[in-house]
């Protein structure tokens, strides 16, 4: 597998006009390799070379990685002294002959300590931006991944389920956020998780980006749980809003709005439609039921092996959607100070539109 | 607390002649300002001025995150299309007078999405290295810190202990590092954890950073757990050596070598003297004992909200310890192809020597 995708690199480097390619430990490099590394604070930097040659950076402790690899690539290992390390970097480039050439960089997932030793390796180089080249490659999901994925939501929804029961007045976000990462290791998800999950009740649910607070949940609470799973290194990222007992005839509405908000933004996925038809019919839905003042961010992401990648669900994006593009679909409407709503689930798109890889009911559930 | 954090911020900024210091999310931040953020691709930048001033640059939705806060922070937050970041980022910089002025960055944290947006809205400025600014305020860990790595390492110890009856011949490394990942939990861990576990067994045992695998645990093999815990956002990272039943002669030998050296790196940790001892110390036993070439990686590194930080216990680093400072210990022999050892304590540097704060027995413990 890695080697076709070594072979698109080539390509792709080729199309971008991209001499080179430069990715420190990232889905990407994950991608490309097949290799496990993480970021830390020694500098790790695979180079590919449009021309086909690899050369890997990497302290000598990992080295033992690299065996039984099924493609060639030439190590330049360094020791513990950090005085050394820009002579192994510039070992490395001269290797391929990089100085003064166009080396394509990630710079979502590059830190400045790679970026500062490959300057000072090849100090007559430019690093152009190589996102969207590295997206065209990895943004249509085969076959394969696309089974991981649907099996991530598979464990998600899972260990969901097992963990509800768990859910009433009185028992914390934290408590439950426990759980369900307990839960969802016991499913068969891998780690690390895409994120940790948002287990946030009450006020807390107002805030979309909530971490699990001491907070107890309580009686006419809506609750918004946003969780995923690992699945062979592709990720799942699902929401759903349940009700704490009798809740507020607003907090019902406002579900009913960005639940058929939901439904609109996965309806409108099509290919050969640009990605913001997506937010556009999924913002209309809460826009004209008067709240689009309240749905303060895009309608999706994409989703792979990161939880957010691209294509991006936002206004104005014109990326045209193509079978195989996986997103998300996450409307929401949140009230500030006091509850919020997100519905979200993770698409694919297919030949005649979009299937739901996650099919948990998004009717708002009342626990207890 | 954060308070005076921030004031030793100012005052070190001015003792380096920074006239700023710029944090992507980080531990560093949450460390100045208390604020949980996480890396994505909406770059998020808080600007720490020398005169006590800060500029938070943020994505809209994240904006709840700072009502409550007991300190100042002029937000400068951006929408949903990326045309306009460049924009808002200026207005940050501005607003502190920082074009033309030092920028101290972590090299180590800051992607160059972030560090691009910083040079693009302040295109006269430097950016210099701050690491060791920042290392000098969070290096000392205080009577708080102290007992949250206590407690780490305690949930640490817990957890293993909870883990070790399901270790046998035929269980996978994979099922014991998922059962070590919900003991992590049950007993108290909270998320993030620092790193997910290593749990090596036969010849993985010679890969000092193995990934976690489906081989399958073996009579005679040498059996690695790298594990730590998180409490109140400080770490623990603790390794022991395991026996699975009746192993070789040498393996007992390597393992009573680094058990050893692991002892003299510990006992030779004292205020006063420069970080390099404790490699030295713990290297000596290795080396006398012929293994000096298997032993391919420094003996520690500083550990607190990070599991990697300063001061590193490496060969020729002078940095002088000092009551408060953190630190790993970690001596191993790795007999690549075959099997290995590492026994890991964190320590903590006290008025007359150091203390360690995992106490699990290091002998090797023979499983089944």
């Amino acid at each position: 597998m890695s080697n076709s995708r070594l072979q698109s690199i080539s390509n792709t480097l080729k199309e971008s006009g991209l001499d080179a390619l430069a990715l420190n430990p990232s889905p990407s490099l994950l991608y490309a390799t097949g290799l496990h590394f993480h970021l830390m604070e020694r500098p790790v930097v695979a180079l590919f070379a449009a021309d086909g040659r690899i050369a890997l950076v990497l302290p000598e402790l990992e080295m033992a990685k690299l065996s039984n690899l099924s493609y060639e690539v030439e190590a330049f290992a360094f020791n513990e002294d950090p005085a050394t390390w820009t002579d192994v970097f510039r070992k490395a480039v001269n290797f391929l002959g990089l100085d003064g050439k166009k080396i394509g960089v990630e710079p979502l997932a590059m830190r400045i300590i790679e970026y500062r030793y490959l300057q000072a390796a090849a100090p007559q180089a430019t690093f152009p931006d190589a996102t969207e080249a590295i997206a065209s490659l990895r943004i249509r999901k085969d076959e394969n991944e696309i089974a991981s994925m649907r099996r991530a939501a598979e464990i998600a929804q899972n260990a969901l389920e097992a963990t509800l029961p768990m859910i009433k007045v009185g028992v914390s976000e934290k408590e439950i956020s426990s759980e369900l990462v307990m839960q969802l290791l016991k499913h068969g998800s891998e780690s690390p998780f895409p994120f940790q999950p948002i287990v946030s009740g009450g006020p807390n649910s107002a805030n979309p980006h909530a971490s699990p607070s001491e907070r107890k949940f309580q009686e006419g609470d809506l609750l918004v749980i946003d969780w995923g799973a690992n699945c062979n290194d592709y990720v799942s990222d699902i929401t759903r809003t349940f009700a704490i007992g009798e809740i507020d005839a607003e907090y019902r509405k406002i579900h009913e709005i960005v639940q058929q908000a939901n439904a609109a933004g996965r309806a409108a996925a099509k290919p050969g439609l640009p990605a913001s038809v997506v937010d556009d019919a999924a913002r209309k839905v809460i826009d004209d039921a008067g709240y689009g003042e309240y749905f303060r961010h895009r309608t999706g992401h994409g989703i792979g092996m990161e939880g957010h990648e691209a294509p991006y669900m936002r206004a104005g994006n014109e990326r045209i959607l193509e079978v195989g593009m996986a997103f998300t679909v996450e409307p929401g409407i949140y009230l500030l100070g006091r509850n919020g709503v997100r519905v979200e689930d993770d698409m694919v798109i297919t030949k005649d539109g979009a299937e739901s890889l996650s099919t948990l009911p998004r009717e708002i559930r009342v626990l207890e």
